[in-house]
């Protein structure tokens, strides 16, 4: 099978490619490396199997002509800067809303009509109900980011009714583990390396976050693509429990053995849009026989020890 | 107070200008004329209060200079071809997502935080509650129309979010009454004016809608923004009751006295992405006072009178 996986260097996209490539198939990415990382495509680029086409998912032409003959794309490329939406407002429109109706048409052209999109949990807003169901109440969009998904989302599901697309929408938890390039877990680290003693924290420490590990969200992907069928296929991807951020705070320190000061900004958000409370129900994705591996504890601890491991990367994102 | 339409010279917005006239306010209503009639505002015309601005909401220099001064922005432009939307997917991501977006960043620029939005009921999909309360679950999009009218929904809330606006969005049913030129009564009145002995419908006739005449529609959305403040005003507009498509069939055909053959296209829609049941649940809006004057029944057989009234109007829509 040919696979073309836009954000094929990003870090889920690099897993995945990964995969792809262990599993036997044919792999393009397609990535303008502007968060993504050659170096994290290092081990596929030795397969004759693999090829990586540097390109923007706003260049039409070139997305189109790299998608040629695949069989299914994965598009994971995205502005996933989520706390600073509101300085660049433009970004998350461009980059997800538009890039994503770039890929749908590129398929179009191509004769593509399979898809899997990474949405987020982020879609839900600040739900009422946990753990949070693909079906809760229609939700309140509160970030730029989410309302730039859930508008990739409602154009996934339109070509499916509209061209007969069948696609496959998965809305993540955070994503922790190898290639694990930004989020809380990274400022944490990048912030003791340059001064063990204080940690300066967002919000008040007591957000309750869901992660997953990367490994156990292929897991998942892969096998909805292998045996959900219908034109439109839903998926939240979140491990059965979540954490505050205090937790993780502990579990990273205790790891690091490191005492810092915690220095928290206050307020029950860490930026407008943050969402207090993360905790999706996952009993879809389970009901078809995926079960994550990981517990968020030992995903946060591996992604230190990754983080730890791979200094050039802090270096590349100072 | 100052307002600022767009699509001020269309069907609903010519409407809503008169009234806000009528209500001693300053209006600029800005429209490109596409669908837009500017015989619509020959009435708006005579005020010295009024001002035409022909530009489009993709111009964003044009429009962030006409809305200038403005307090509260109405945007009604849109892409509401929603029969078509296959045939050009473009348009609706253009004129109504990424027309939003402009929009809303032009009165970033000029400092305007409140406005009201045009949504649809379409954003429902094929929701499984009846009548569909605005938290109905989490639904999926069945066609481009809708899928681009929740992108905007999103930008709208998210900039509440981020930026301080006060958002009024307005999920509507098919609205009816004068001006009303295009959807279903249009083109069974044009049918039927052609040859009075044949009509054509599309799908099996059993679909069932909600209609809501325009001034009763523009009796909530001004009481809505008078009496409802919270950060984002989400509300549905409709009557409390539905009719099939054969319903209104046979109101027209009374009033006209026509008695022609009906020839169904078959099948349980009309078109792709096609609703086939659309009751919204209004209890919100009308827990604020309001209620609708006109039944679906009489809201119909005015719109036709209003079309034989105005032959010229068939004219331009040949």
């Amino acid at each position: 099978m040919k696979y073309f996986v836009t954000g094929g260097a990003g870090f889920i996209g690099s897993n995945l490619v990964d995969r792809l490539l262990q599993l036997g198939h044919e792999v393009v990415a397609y990535d303008n490396l502007s968060t993504g990382c050659r170096r994290f495509l290092q081990a596929a680029e030795q397969s004759p199997r693999f090829r990586l086409v540097e390109g923007d998912t706003q260049d039409t032409a070139a997305l189109g002509a790299a998608m040629r003959g695949a069989e299914v794309v994965f598009h994971l490329a995205a502005n996933a800067d989520v706390r600073f939406g509101t300085d660049h407002p433009r970004r998350d429109l461009e980059q997800n809303t538009i890039a994503t109706y770039n890929v749908l048409e590129a398929m179009r052209a191509n004769g593509i009509r399979r898809i899997a999109f990474s949405s987020t949990g982020s879609v839900y807003g600040e739900p009422e109900v946990f753990p949070t169901p693909e079906t809760a109440p229609f939700p309140v969009q509160t970030s730029l980011y989410a309302a730039s998904k859930l508008a990739c989302e409602g154009l996934l599901a339109a070509y499916s009714a509209g061209f007969g697309f069948q696609v496959y929408i998965f809305r993540f938890v955070s994503i922790l583990g190898e290639r694990y390039s930004h989020g809380h877990v990274f400022d944490f680290y990048k912030q003791l390396l340059a001064g063990p003693d204080a940690l300066r924290v967002l919000g008040d420490g007591h957000q309750r976050k869901s992660y997953l590990y990367v490994q156990d969200c292929l897991d998942a992907i892969l096998l909805a693509l292998d045996q959900a069928q219908a034109p439109v296929n839903l998926f939240n991807l979140g491990t059965d429990e979540f954490c505050e951020v205090n937790n993780s705070i502990g579990w990273i320190c205790d790891h690091l053995q490191l005492k810092p000061q915690l220095n928290y900004t206050g307020g029950t958000r860490g930026w407008i849009g943050d969402s207090p409370f993360i905790f999706l129900d996952c009993r879809k994705m389970r009901a078809l026989g995926w079960q994550p591996k990981l517990r968020i504890q030992d995903g946060i601890v591996r992604t230190v020890d990754y983080l730890r491991a791979n200094p050039w990367l802090l270096e590349t994102r100072a």
